[in-house]
């Protein structure tokens, strides 16, 4: 009989952690994860197996699942992205990767001598997806405000003319907030005669940021793209991961033939899946609402504006794109990063105006900066 | 401004879905899924964004995750599955095709030019993982107890002697719960001179029941896997799907080489992970324990000896396999189907015997069978 370790069962760990979590809750600065959420009137659910196996679109086995809400859910993102009524598919993910993942399977079966094209600021894990799906890629320079290099895609797919064009858009970088140019995309894609092409759209955060600004850049489908990850965890906010895979149903519908072939009809990733996510997102849409998650964005650019003004008027190089609450700027020390709990990335670092983040935090991380410049902590000019 | 749904937000329905959840549960028979957990001493973390994200052995940049339980969680599971002390990798997954995309993930780095063998009662999601991440394979037939019909995987891998074997297992397969026969499957790669072979061991819900029997059939490290994917909502019981993969260390540090090539230092399939579940598995396993794990197992195959007993002695067919709660019989009527949340496939159907099945629901089951072969519900015999 196998042994469990014998340390003795120890409930004051739980509360340990219960109070580390509240503490650090407050100094979670480099990270997209609204903290404001309160799921509290759902808890009672979790007594529950629920299970929301397979597409939520089609007449399930069991009647412990939440797909009559996921779909709900499904109708309000596909009206935040403009999708095309009545023929977009989706689901509800556990997180951006998910649905990264089915926009590639997806495009590749759509198009399976096709390359996918994506700029050097992708997120890590696309790199990974592609190599574990053995999709042939190719990695386009960034420019430097982290947009994707249109005169190098354009060379690149030039070079590719006699394949099929994957285009891995990001709709805000993790790093930089930069929304790639669909409308420069498009041409490039037009100036080689590309006929066979397929846009998906990162939009993990910008996702739930841009349906509700004025004049947004082209992003959604109505910009021509065919699919969209959009995270849920981070503008709505959520205790777990989780997110929103849509795509135009026609595309669906192709590669659902060929998965049907191997016995399966069912055309998600993770098969079985998370209910929770979708009654949470469900549940957080409600109450929120469109006015509440506008007001909400726009609190949060307005945060970003001061923490850019505040640590420029320190010299810390501060930037943002238009309609991106992520704050770019010098990388501080690395006590600095500790404490705030900052995404860096070679010299520069970022700081998310997500809902919690208030005045005092960006003073006090300003403070903690310009501290560390003072020679023996001496207020030197 | 795109619009959210006009429907007006109704509370009331979280009440109506909330007693549905609780009938139903009491009839959930055809599914693998513990109902009788209480994580209620941890519902006041999921007021905070969590985020396993990476790999659970390595530092992190954040503090709102569970890595230290999870490695506890993975240290358990590692006893359970005759790990090698010291040298195991693995982390807490989403679920178990997630744990199964891992390890084929794991098998086909090491093994470029590798062929994937699977019976064809392999779980569906595992055909579809396999055209996703476009590895070639063959389905080789089953015994009609459900096991990998080991002549046929012979004659197939001796017909592909110049490339490495992949053997995708089954321990316990999701219709019949036949574990795949290891010492014979290690003869076939013998026999044809095998030198390069990967097993992945699919161990969904055996993986919690094996290790709490006596005399359990080879299955685990022990018998030469390389990778083990288990869930954590089946034996378990968790409200949402969970797992955990686990593999041998020294073929992940092979792949990691690979995957920091592309910029990224997490080998997790998910990036962005549930912190929850390995909070849940870790309170579970600590409060119901190895001895209450191997009362609970004793008592469910216990129960599945009297639904097997039940159902013969009226008729339908019954059978299990040794070790296992899954209990197969003649497929009843679609209203008992329906009823019952029943699994069924082809002629058969089963019944899981989980913790939460009862003599009640047992009798209840068979009346309603019986009843349906009474002409005009007389009692003719």
């Amino acid at each position: 009989m196998p042994e469990v370790p014998r340390e003795s069962f120890d409930l004051g760990r739980l509360d340990e952690l219960f109070h580390l979590y509240h503490a650090e809750t407050q100094r979670l600065l480099g990270y997209p994860c609204t903290a404001t959420f309160d799921y509290s009137p759902l808890y009672r659910f979790l007594a529950f197996p629920l299970n929301n196996v397979g597409d939520p679109f089609r007449p399930s086995n069991t009647r412990l699942q939440t797909h009559e809400l996921e779909r709900e859910v499904l109708a309000m993102f596909a009206g935040f992205t403009h999708a095309p009524s009545e023929s977009y598919w989706g689901y509800v993910t556990n997180g951006g990767t998910e649905g990264n993942m089915h926009g590639l399977f997806l495009s590749s079966e759509l198009y399976p001598t096709g390359i996918v094209y994506h700029s050097e600021d992708t997120h890590y894990s696309v790199s990974k997806l592609l190599r574990a799906m053995r999709i042939p890629h190719r990695v386009i320079r960034s420019r430097p405000d982290g947009s994707i290099d249109l005169e190098h895609l354009s060379e690149t797919v030039g070079s590719h003319r006699d394949v099929p064009a994957i285009i891995f858009a990001n709709i805000g970088t993790t790093m930089k907030g930069a929304v790639d140019d669909l409308a420069g995309i498009g041409q490039v894609l037009r100036q080689h005669a590309i006929k066979e092409s397929y846009i998906h759209a990162d939009a993990a955060l910008s996702g739930m940021i841009l349906p509700f600004v004025t004049d947004p850049p082209p992003w959604d489908f109505a910009a021509g793209v065919d699919s969209i990850a959009i995270s849920g965890h981070k503008m709505i906010g959520s205790p777990f991961p989780c997110g929103v895979t849509l795509a135009k149903k026609s595309n669906v519908a192709v590669i659902a033939r060929g998965i049907e072939y191997t016995g399966s009809i069912d055309t998600t990733i993770a098969g079985s899946r998370n209910a929770f996510a979708p009654l949470f997102l469900w549940y957080a849409l409600k109450t929120v609402g469109v006015k509440g998650f506008t007001s909400r964005v726009r609190s949060c650019l307005e945060m970003a504006d001061y923490a850019c003004d505040r640590l420029n008027a320190s010299g810390h190089n501060a930037w943002r794109h238009p309609h991106s609450n992520t704050v770019v700027f010098d990388r501080p020390s690395a006590a600095v990063i500790h404490k705030w709990q900052l995404a860096v990335t070679g010299k520069i670092a970022h700081v998310m105006a997500m809902p919690q983040l208030t005045r005092e935090h960006v003073d006090e991380l300003v403070a903690d900066m310009n501290r560390e410049r003072e020679p023996h902590g001496s207020r030197s000019q």
